[in-house]
């Protein structure tokens, strides 16, 4: 089954109490579809959304720092703590040196953090599949946020990134996102070997997130009785 | 009264359900002493820690950015509504640019946090201080962490920097922080117009933090009746 | 006699053998009209700028390090040697963290070299003359490479800077850029206390830059007997 | 014929004049040996150290901006233009972000320029691999100025990374660098695969760096007749 991984990033709509609000509604959707719905929440947001659900909490951002003097950044070790079940690393609104791409990752299993590296290229997403992630997305940055999807305005470039990535690491299952907005993306991206995608406004502004999420859905494979094999 | 922050940084013994205990003793001396004792902790930390006392504690760091697509930051907004009183802005390992630092103060008092704003210099106090802060904290940066306090290798440095700070705004009330141990450098502090200070390690790493907090105050001047005047 | 610095950035026509050309164009005007005229170039464009002309020539950018391992960075002694007679520290497309600027200022200094620091606001400008720079260049980020001058859109902001700067040091000259086309708007500069302005586009993308150079100027009080008090 | 690159990085004996001064003997040595010697200098030096020697100079750095308004920055096309057939990429002393590397390796070819690229780990040397840059130098920072070298502490890391990075690029030459002193270093770095060294302070900082090259390449490999295939 398909991943859906909701970015909540510092939209309105996704913070704080908002954030809690919205990440019940991605929880029902889950409970309801059977999808595997991820959401990506502000750090500071970490303990008390995933308090109040049981769907899995990620970071938005990891310091590859270890107890000690670094004041202002926070500790993998405390977003474990917090609740987080992953993070996101590299978002192209969040760019990290290629050094501390590997020492996020290292970190983030050394703590038992899941990891989704986001890539803007098909060859970057290539380069991060060397330090084995458990997830890499794709996503062009000028895509981000407009009007068309990825899946309509760059469909080579999802086939190509899952055709590198997995001549490097078959194991890495990749997502992909930018302007995704309906089923139709949805089902495109999937179809060109894709394993989920990534959202953010399509979702988190929607009038009606979870029809929003619904419709995303819709595009979405029907669930194989194939086992994935272990990473 | 005087004022004694505690910057939790990313200690092994300051993280999580730990910096929730830590938090929990800083109260109670500061409910003990009627001394302002104020802590900084993780922004992941913050809504654990600030549910459980009643002492204002801060966000270690701030990233002036507005509601949108902003992947990987903490909105002000949410430090707000995860209960940051304050933020600590500009600490030595965590250095901002100048242009960011007026818009750090701006977004921070526009949300209602209280700012305290760290500097290396006594120059870069005066500079910051045309920013009015709430407060300016000035840590030599190689003296954080170390065994010999602000107090005895530079009390020319403090002295100077309360008179460059309040010939700009006298409102101002000036903070010093790196190396402090006991209440000797307190004192001493004190008496070089120091409003309070600023410690880390000396308190986060101490086998009995709350005699070390309470040592500390021992250093501080007896509470004064004349009223601050408001800025 | 008021100063004119023209900043070449990376523009085309300012690159390499056309930087040389335009140079030159910038030194004739000088020479003719006596104004003070100081360009900016590419660091690696130093040594072969400097070389051809008797106008002073700025790096835009220092590196406050010293010698020893700092791959990809210039050494304030290498800016020297290589001909520069100042530098730009923290323009808009170059910002600095506020210790950095002390540092930048104080390296500048130690090595001969001239400061203009570039500040996006009249507190921020009033923040950076503590540090004593040579001139300050007041330019509001979102005028600078647009059409409409800052002297037209943002008087009151010119006035107000040269008051904050002159108040915490009198000998600092205030410049101002953004968006300065033609002789009114450096007319209305100077009116309002500024001792010359900084430009850029205006000058290297003009068909014809020695004429846009003397428009400029015609717009600059006549010169004072006045003598300057040294800084 | 192996290479041997020698980063002047902002040593003292290998600024400005004495830049030049350095660069003499590194072609002196290339000519008399037939070795590949490559310097890379600080930007602010190509212009004067290229127009003296005929081996390849290097820049140190580069900034994959565009003619326009980057003040601060040295585009690309002017490294060209004043001399450099080549430039260093995410040294460990100017760490690039991912994104920034695939960007800079693009601009560089665009421009006809060669690029040695950086990288720390085994790992990421095989993820920058997918980028073909014309080089790759895996060194360990901790190894880096010190007394240890790399073929001597970690010869296995070198033999791993010429693996790797050949796994996907067969044609990338792999150089290694960190503590290389002598040219029993060098032979076993070749031996492991290497085509080449990357030097710093062993070159720069030697008493008699006519000497120390000569000594290095006693451990390079006699030429083979076997011709290279284009890359």
């Amino acid at each position: 089954m398909p991943f859906l991984v909701v970015n909540f990033k510092t939209y309105k709509q996704a913070t704080g109490q908002q954030a809690v609000k919205l990440a019940k509604i991605c929880e029902k959707v889950a409970k309801k579809t059977k999808v595997h719905v991820i959401i990506a929440v502000q750090n500071v947001d970490l303990f008390r959304v995933s308090s109040e659900v049981s769907i899995p909490v990620y970071a938005e951002h990891i310091d590859p720092v270890s107890y000690g003097a670094n004041t202002g950044k926070d500790l993998p070790e405390a977003l474990v703590e917090n609740g987080a079940a992953g993070v996101l690393i590299n978002h192209s609104e969040d760019r990290a040196e290629l050094a501390q791409i590997e020492d996020d990752i290292k970190r983030a299993k050394g703590v038992g953090l899941m990891t989704i590296v986001c890539a803007p290229t098909s060859e970057s997403s290539e380069s991060i599949a060397v330090f084995a992630p458990d997830f890499i997305a794709v996503e062009p940055p000028e895509l981000i946020g407009g009007d068309v999807s990825v899946s309509k305005a760059k469909p080579e470039l999802i086939a190509k990134t899952v055709k590198l990535v997995h001549k490097v690491n078959k194991e890495v299952p990749v997502l992909c996102g930018a302007g995704i907005k309906d089923h139709d993306d949805v089902k495109i991206a999937i179809k060109l070997g894709c394993e989920g995608i990534l959202v953010a406004s399509g979702v988190t502004k929607a009038e009606d997130p979870e029809k929003a999420l619904l419709d995303l859905i819709k595009g979405m494979a029907k669930p194989k009785t194939v086992k994935r094999s272990k990473r």
